[in-house]
Formats: C-alpha cells, sequence, structure tokens
C-alpha cells in the first residue's frame, strides 16, 4: 500500500475526549473515528489490526474443532420471553419494534438464537458434541459509553456456543476452549491472564475470564506468585489469616468519644486496626425472620459483596441497611456497633475469626469494647469468607502469596449448563431412547477490545508498539527526499515491488513530506520495522532499518535487506 | 473436514416455503435457516460459499483502488436529518429509538455516514481521489421479504463510496469499479451483464446495474443480439419503429358497442392490433395547468411508467386518472378515448406516431374512428419516447435487435454528483484556492444475493452445481463402506490428510452412511468433484473421480490422484 492511496488520518494533537491511551492513540494513528456515543467507524489502518485478530481467534477456533456460522444482528423479541432474559436483561438490550410493530432486539448476544437453531437442527446424541462460533457485530446499549472502543455500544465480537449430552463433554470442550483462548492471546503476544469469575446474569457454575494485564485495566485480579491461580478479586477466595485461638484479655467497657471509625479507634486506644473488627448490617433474605444480618470483617478489611449475595440469609443485590433504621432496631448507630450481644444474625469473616482480645463496638454510642473474644463473648455466629482479598493474603490453592493486578477482561468463558436448554426445551434423544436436555457452554472474545488492550499494553510516548502478529504493516519503507533523489526513488520503489511479490505487508510512504513528519507517523502508528532509505547511506550501498519496539537501528546491504525482511518475526 | 465433526444439516424434502429453486435448494443443502421473516441463519455450508464470494469481492475492490474501512450498522438519525433522506426513505428505513430516547437508524446504506467522515477528514483536493468500500450487515425493512436471503431484510452488502474534485475524476473511478464488478462476476463464473439502469431514489446522472441472467429473475433486461448494448428494460430506449408518413384514408366515425379493449376494437374492425393507437390519461404535474394529460400509444405497446415520470408535465410518482373524473372532464369513459379533438395536452409515443390511417376511440362512448391522422386529425402533441421495449425492437445504438431476458440484479453503480456532498457540505480547497463541493459515486453489490443467484443460474434435479470459485469444498471423499474396509479406510485417511497438507479444500465424508445417502448428500451440496473409493477399484490400484457438473467419472491411479486434484479447474 502507498500513503499516497491510502487514508492514512493520522492527528498531531491529543483529542481531549480520549481519556485512556489507547482511545488516544488510536484516534491519533488514524485507526478509529467516532460516528456517535458508542459507535466508531473503523478506518483502514485500524480495520486492518481488527482483521488480524479476528483472523488469529478464527484460525484457533477452528483448531478448536468449533464450527463457523452467522445469526443475523436482529433478532426476534419471543426468543428472548421463552429464555425469560426480555424481563432480566436491563436497558442495555436494545428492543426495537418492525414495521409491522413486531419486537425484536439488536443481539447483545446469541444464547436464544443458538438454541432455538439446534433444537430445530439437532435430534440425535450421535450428532454431539457441537461447538458453533461467529464473529459477528454486536450492540449493548451502554449506559455510559467509554474509552473509545474498549466500552462502546456497537462491537465486533467472537461467540461461541458448545452442546452436550452430559457434564463430563461439556467440561472437555470447555478445557479445549481455555486452551484455544491461551492460544489466540499468545499467539497475538499479550501479557494475560486466565481468572477464575462470576457466571454472573449469563448463568452457570463454572466461568473463567480472560485478562490483559494493563494498568488502566477496569478490573482488580489476584494472583498467585508462585502458582497458576488466578481470580478476579470479586471472586478470589480469602484464606483465613491465621488459627483460630481463645483470648486472655478481659472484656472491658470503654468510652470512645467522637470515634466514629476503624482508624480514629485504633488512634484513640493505641492499637493495630487489625486489632479490631468492624460491624456492617445488611438487609436480610425477604424469606428470613430478620430483618437485618451482621457483618464482621478485621477492621482493616473490606467486604466483597459478590461473595456476601449468595450466602442464603442475604437480600441479593446486597444492600446496606439505612442508619435510621438501624438506629430504631438496635439502639445504636454505625460507629458504635459490635458483635457482642447483638440480636440479629452474625457471619463473621474467617480472618475476622483469628483475631482475640479484639476491640469492637459495645452497641452503645460512644462505648467500645477492648479484650472481646469469640464464643466467649459471643455465642452465635456463622463464619464465611466475605471479604476481598488483599496483596499479601495466601494463595487460595496453597501455594505461594496473592499480588494485585490491574486487568481488562477480553475473553469470558462459562459453563452454563441447562439453563437455556430447559427454558427453550432443547434436548436429544440419548443412547437409551429416552430425551435428555443438553448442557450448554458459551465463549466469548472481544475482538474489537483486543485491539485497544494491546494498545494499552504496547505503546511509549512516540505511540504504538504493535505485535508483528497484528501490526497494520510488517514493515514501512521510508524514503528520505524521494521527490529529489531518482537514486532514492528508484530503490525505494524496487523494493516496494520485490516486498509485495513475496507476500509481505507493506507500506510506501510515498508522500512529498519531509523525514520527520514520515517517521513521527510511523512511529505514532507502531509498524514494527521502518526501511529508511538516504542518498547518503546507499553511497555506500547501505539501507538502515529500524526497530520500533527497541529503537535499535541496523545498517544493511541493499542486496541482503529482502532476505533480511523476509526473516524478521 | 470431517462430516462428522461438521453441521451437514442437509433435509430431503422441498420445505413448502420456498417458491424459488434457490430457496429450495439453499434449505435443503443444509446452508441457511430461517430465524424469522427475512432473517436468516448462514450455517457452515453456506458460510463457506458466502466468505469465498465476500473474498473475491474484497480482491477486487483492492485491485480497484478502493480502501476497506468498517462503518456502524447503526447510525444517528440527525445525519438522515441532514441528507433529507429522513423524510424521502419509507418504512424500509428501520427507525430505532436508544435508551436515552435519541433517533437512530438500522443502516440500509451509508451515503451520510462516509460523507460525515470524509467532510471531517479530506480538507485538500490532493487527498483526492478517494474510494471507500465495507463489507457489512445492512438491514432493510422490506414489506414483504421473500425467495430466501434473494430478497431478505438482513444482508451482506459490499458498498463502496467514491469522492472526487470533478465529473471527470468521477468518471474515471466509476469506469473503474464498472470493470472491476464484471471481473468478480467472470471470477465468479457468472453469466452476467452489466445494463442501462435507473437511479432511482438514491440520485445522481449516470447508473449502471449488473444481472446475473436467470429466468426467474424479477427484473427484465433488454439487450442487443449483435452488440454490448443492454438496459433495464424499465430505462431502454424504445426507437421509432418505422417512418413518420402521412396516411390517406378518410377519418370515418364507426360504431364499436361493447368493444372496451384494444384486441376488442381489431376484432369487430377485422384489423392488426398494430394499426390502432390507445389512450391512456394520467394526472399533470402541479405546476401545469391542466389536470390530466393524454398518452398514446400503438396498441400492442406497453406504457412505461418510469420514462413518463421524467416527463416535464407529468406527476410523479405516475398517477392514472380516475375514470369518473375523467368522465367529468371529457365526456367520455376509458374504452374510447382518442387523440382527435381532445381537450388536454397529447403526448404520442414515437412508434405510435408511425402509424398512418390508424384506428382510435372517438371520445364518444361506443364510438370509434377509423382512417385517422397525426397532424391532419391531431394538431397539437408531443412526441416522446414512453413506451417499453419489446423483443425485435431495433437496438437503441444501432447495432442489432433486442431481446429480453430476465435477470437477479446483483450490482449497482451509480454516479451520484453532488446530490449528497450539498445536502452536507462535504468539500475541499481547490488548486486555486476556493471551496468546491465534491462529485461522489457509489457502488454496491449484493454479496449475499449473489449466492442465490449463482444457484438459480447453476442447478440441475439433483441439487446445486458450484462453480469452483465459490464451492463449499473443491472435492469430497466419498468412501465407500469404510467402517468394514479397512483398506478403504486407510486410503481414505491418507487421501484426506495428503489433500489437507496441500491446501485442498476438501471434505471429508466419514458418517457411517450407506454410500447412496452419502452421493445423494453431496450432489444436493453441489461440491464439484467426489472422489469414491471402493474396495473393488482398489483391488485395481484406482479410485473413481467424478465431475458434478458434466457427470462424467474417472478413473485413476491411487498415486496420480493427488496430482490431479491438484490441478483441477
Amino acid at each position: 500500500m502507498r500513503t499516497s492511496q491510502y487514508l492514512l488520518a493520522t492527528q498531531k494533537e491529543t483529542p481531549a475526549e480520549a481519556e485512556v491511551i489507547s482511545h488516544q492513540l488510536m484516534l491519533r494513528a488514524g485507526m478509529v473515528r467516532k460516528l456517535a456515543s458508542g459507535l466508531y467507524t473503523w478506518l483502514p489502518t485500524g480495520l486492518r489490526v481488527l482483521n488480524k485478530v479476528a483472523a488469529i481467534v478464527r484460525d484457533e477456533m477452528n483448531k478448536a474443532g468449533a464450527i463457523e456460522i452467522s445469526m443475523p444482528v436482529v433478532q426476534p423479541g419471543d426468543l428472548w420471553v421463552e429464555s425469560g432474559r426480555w424481563d432480566d436483561y436491563g436497558p442495555e438490550l436494545l428492543r426495537i419494534k418492525d414495521r409491522h410493530n413486531r419486537d425484536f432486539v439488536l443481539g447483545p448476544t446469541h444464547e436464544e438464537v443458538v438454541t432455538s437453531l439446534v433444537k430445530n437442527e439437532i435430534s440425535s446424541y450421535k450428532q454431539l458434541p457441537l461447538n458453533l462460533y461467529q464473529i459477528q457485530t454486536k450492540f449493548r446499549d451502554e449506559v455510559r459509553p467509554r474509552f473509545g472502543i474498549m466500552r462502546s455500544r456497537e462491537f465486533i465480537m467472537k461467540d461461541a456456543y458448545s452442546f452436550h449430552i452430559d457434564a463430563q463433554s461439556l467440561d472437555q470442550t470447555y478445557q479445549r476452549m481455555h486452551q484455544a483462548y491461551c492460544n489466540v492471546f499468545e499467539r497475538i503476544g499479550l501479557s494475560y491472564r486466565p481468572v477464575i469469575a462470576d457466571s454472573g446474569s449469563i448463568g452457570g457454575a463454572v466461568s473463567h475470564e480472560f485478562h490483559v494485564l494493563a494498568d488502566s485495566g477496569e478490573d482488580d485480579i489476584a494472583y498467585s506468585d508462585a502458582s497458576d491461580y488466578a481470580a478476579n478479586v470479586e471472586l478470589a477466595e480469602a484464606i483465613a489469616l491465621g488459627q483460630v485461638r481463645a483470648g486472655s484479655a478481659q472484656l472491658t467497657l470503654v468510652d470512645t468519644p467522637g470515634a466514629k471509625t476503624i482508624q480514629a479507634i485504633a488512634t484513640l486506644l493505641k492499637c493495630d486496626v487489625k486489632q479490631t473488627v468492624k460491624t456492617l448490617i445488611v438487609k436480610a433474605d425477604e424469606t428470613s425472620e430478620h430483618e437485618f444480618v451482621a457483618l464482621v470483617l478485621r477492621g482493616d478489611h473490606s467486604l466483597n459483596s459478590i461473595k456476601v449475595e449468595k450466602l442464603a440469609l442475604i437480600a441479593s443485590p446486597l444492600q446496606m441497611a439505612d442508619e435510621a433504621a438501624v438506629k430504631a432496631k438496635l439502639y445504636c448507630g454505625f460507629g458504635s456497633l459490635g458483635p457482642v450481644g447483638l440480636s440479629i444474625p452474625v457471619i463473621v469473616d474467617r480472618s475476622a475469626e483469628t483475631v482475640a482480645d479484639f476491640i469492637c463496638g459495645a452497641n452503645t454510642e460512644a462505648q467500645h469494647f477492648t479484650g472481646a473474644n469469640w464464643q466467649r463473648d459471643v455465642k452465635t455466629y456463622v463464619v464465611e469468607d466475605i471479604r476481598d482479598v488483599v496483596a499479601g493474603d495466601p494463595s487460595p490453592d496453597g501455594n505461594g502469596t496473592l499480588a494485585i493486578t490491574k486487568g481488562i477482561e477480553v475473553g469470558h468463558i462459562f459453563q452454563l449448563g441447562d439453563k437455556y436448554s430447559k427454558a427453550m426445551n432443547c434436548g436429544v434423544l440419548t443412547e437409551t431412547g429416552k430425551h435428555d436436555l443438553l448442557q450448554m457452554g458459551c465463549y466469548g472474545i472481544g475482538v474489537t477490545r483486543i485491539v485497544a488492550a494491546a494498545i494499552e499494553q504496547h505503546n511509549d510516548k512516540f505511540g504504538i508498539i504493535w505485535p508483528q502478529s497484528i501490526a497494520p504493516f510488517s514493515v514501512v519503507i521510508i524514503p528520505m527526499n524521494m521527490h529529489k533523489s531518482a537514486l532514492v526513488k528508484e530503490v525505494a520503489e524496487k523494493l516496494y515491488k520485490d516486498l509485495c511479490d513475496v507476500g509481505v505487508d507493506v507500506l510506501f510512504d510515498d508522500r512529498k513530506e519531509r523525514p520527520g513528519v514520515m517517521f513521527n507517523d510511523m512511529e505514532l502508528i507502531g509498524i514494527p520495522y521502518s526501511v529508511v532509505i538516504g542518498e547518503r547511506n546507499l553511497d555506500n550501498q547501505q539501507i538502515e532499518i529500524k526497530n520500533r519496539k527497541s529503537g535499535e537501528k541496523t545498517l544493511l546491504e541493499v542486496d541482503n535487506l529482502l532476505e533480511y525482511i523476509k526473516n524478521l518475526g
């Protein structure tokens, strides 16, 4: 491709609208343009990258035995009624009416459509397992689209759906897809982690997310420094920090005027916050005889609402109690609550249980206990894992210590079980002749989002640094003052032709621009190698090739250049 | 690909819902499934064909200098208000509201979006010409979707848009795209015609359609038997059949009781219908001082409404006059109208003008004139081309005679001029420093429709006959009773591996099915070559290869097979 016949569309200024680096660089490098909130046009440079990502995803899906199909973007609403998601899904599901006033949706995901398809096409266990995928435009009407194509409304997703006669077969395909996802991110050249995840509203029991590690990530990931263990902090199991032991101190009531926070109590009583516990009041499940439940954490720990919501006693979604209602019930405000003598159910975090002789609110305004102990002073309570893990916690797999990092979610795989096959009655005849519901898995990759995540991980102050696997071009030819030098022009044109002939994805910057403008543009776009052709080097039969990532410059004999470029990684 | 790990989805019965052969065969061959009216899922076999068509289109676009981008499916309504098409476009334009109650549309075409893009990106004539294309999902809310994917609501289109500083540059790109379209259809292996077309609601002056010739086509195409001339019948110029001459007969009033049609008049008066003229009354344009206009055609010709609508005097869209209103104005009903003594403007078709001594209505109920002549009996009239051409007409380019055939429109190219650039103020600075509006062209190919059109043109009673260029697989291996013969299995497996290794797109039918079932399925799907591996032939070191199109069977030495298949066209 010649730049003179291309839409380069680079920009010098950083657009004010772009908060994250990938969004800034995608606009500046001429990869995308905003059409409206959450809607982006992919310009030629961006589309080249996107297509390379999609090709790698497609290849790994095919190798994993998945079969490509293409389902409509527009889906009938009645299928969503059948699955129950017409009501469950929020306004992210864009509902539309056609000219005959019939309900349709713009597909954010395709469980309903594919289950309906398989229900009609597959009748026997002999046709299973079956794994169908597509790479397709999706729409999710985000309330606040942001970070460019990272969280846009229209986006490209690879979504796969597998169908099985039993859980064992589902697990086999799930593991195969897990491996295929690892292959995708490794081939692209991204630093990533598969992490244990919550399956959320999609449903099902087992689930992993795939995160590209980057400081700008919206998710916190806990991972072991000594094993493969990694989980979204939402879900990472928090191990008890130490053994449960009986204390020796006496339960003592102390005045704590004005000390309403854990930090204030620790300062006032001159103790470590780890010696304190804090008590939070949340609403009980409506089937409970109680209105409230008390949650007790070590003073320095934070509540994990995802874990708490899954407990039987607790209302879901989690609702913190209103202070006035708590006062009316417990005769004490939020600053001085504690588990001793409380009239509502008490759930104690595993690590809070290991604190002996602890300090806690006394359920009387401006008073606390010191020297409190479980069992002796608090008779009835249950122990659960209700806190977020923190850096330094032991890894729940028993190997090493947890660290926390930021990640960008680019993939998510689920063992759905029979959630959709049950709702839509999708089954087959088994070997023994009975009709069984199918087990399903589903597997998503954010194809557009990978592009942004790769930039978040690979950039410097000059612009993007593409891994060769997904670079818009492998090499750029930058001729210096070609329009004045017949020799430069001749060598550049010949090299361009030779590279095209051997199938190298090459850009030829044949614009009438100053060398500095060309260098800046090509570093911004992030092409892995620049071949700089200038008269001075040509006088010595040499050409310079520059590595975008390392900055290293190599002088090569003109005659060796073609072979050298063909062998670049 | 092995059929045992594939979704073959063939069907024996012809689905009742499918009217045309391509729709029937696409369902039976497991290429598509209907999700809802006008919405189809592409199954693996169909998607393979679709992707091959798209790849050919993409390659020819790139060769023609067009640059690929990807614009959103969902477009802001305000752009359509800006271009004026928010009001002009009918209910085929699906209008939707997002969660914030803002107007959007599902894109049926992208003139607005691309014009808005180019307006922002291009500022100088030096960046022109520019030709941008995409291959993308479109939506048109057809009132009556039919013929499967031939006229569906969701479909894949290649749409390109070119931008130019002047009409000459536009014409150059237009010719280049015309050639690229010819290349696409030739490479696929379709019998097609580029035809002169009406530019309709898209706008602009010059326009060509590309039609795949097939009896089931919805369009009538007139083409010369002696030149390249071809045009949609809607637009084909009708030449006067003969010279205008003065007649010799006397104008005579005759009674024609009960004869209300041209055929009845000809029978009653024992003359050729070619000796009669018929008079149709249509509404005049609202700027006219008249309410009606009379249109006069030779008795055997039919009115071309597209041609008539373009005439200055006539209301557009064309509206035939109501008989009661005509009677009130002209004191005569439809059966006895004629041009002699009529009080409203008269437009005479070129060929009607060449009839001397003609028969026409006398503007009195149940009476006609014989021996009527232009000029002598009808003083004031204008002559225009207002009829459809018919087979046997002289070709308007002066070479040969017209024939009429049916075509399926698969492409349409337009010289738009400044219709959109004017409405949306899209211009650049010219060489002389002034701001000029851009000239635009647009170029569409129905990628999904090509698949159906190819089947309409290439099928027999056994199923589809794919051209090799877009066949879902190039070759299928059919082993006879592989599950009983270790030798057949060994040879088949080895051949499959060898073909995969050299990159042949091969299907291996490894199902436990009777040979007859396999043969029928593979003929239905239309794979160009079947390699039949059976014990009897293997005993002679031979394998049979069958050509789907010719039915020809060839016996080959096992050792020569691989080379033979690699060289198949």
